[in-house]
């Protein structure tokens, strides 16, 4: 099992992911990624929907039209992990960021 | 362009949606729909996602593991219209509801 990040892991996770910020009153991470139409976020999503999956790890997210709106926490572990990080780089791989 | 849907034609509609409700404070339907992992909901996001393209109208809609919530309206008609109901036949139809 993967446990919670320490607080210098999370100050160094955080410090190498600027594009994403902490949710307030929970621990998780989250990400507001803008494409230039649906085909290229489901493209998006859909790269990382392999990646999740191969990690058995899933976001939970939200698409409407060229927006995907992206939270990474990890469940069992009741909060944000080294697997969220590696999703969340993953992600921003994936969108070319 | 396609209209917001009568008093009448959202009756007709709404009762032919048994599994969709109103959403409170907005003019459009949800309905949350569950599948027994990530693979399953996934497939289900991905058929949906070509219908949708297909018709130019796309959903919003929240994915976390097995389970997705779906809300639609029209943007263009700030409204419910005959597409949402549409789409929302369609995704009955994939899911095998």
């Amino acid at each position: 099992m993967t446990g919670r990040l320490t607080d210098e892991e999370r100050r160094e996770a955080m410090a190498s992911l600027p594009g994403w910020i902490a949710v307030e009153g929970r621990d998780a991470i989250t990400r507001r990624f803008a494409f230039r139409d649906f085909s290229e976020a489901w493209g998006f999503m859909s790269r990382v929907a392999l990646v999740a999956e191969a990690m058995d790890h899933h976001p939970e997210w939200f698409n409407v039209y060229k927006t995907v709106e992206v939270t990474l926490s990890t469940h069992d572990a009741d909060g944000l992990t080294a697997k969220d990080v590696r999703l969340a780089r993953a992600m921003d791989q994936i969108a070319g960021i």
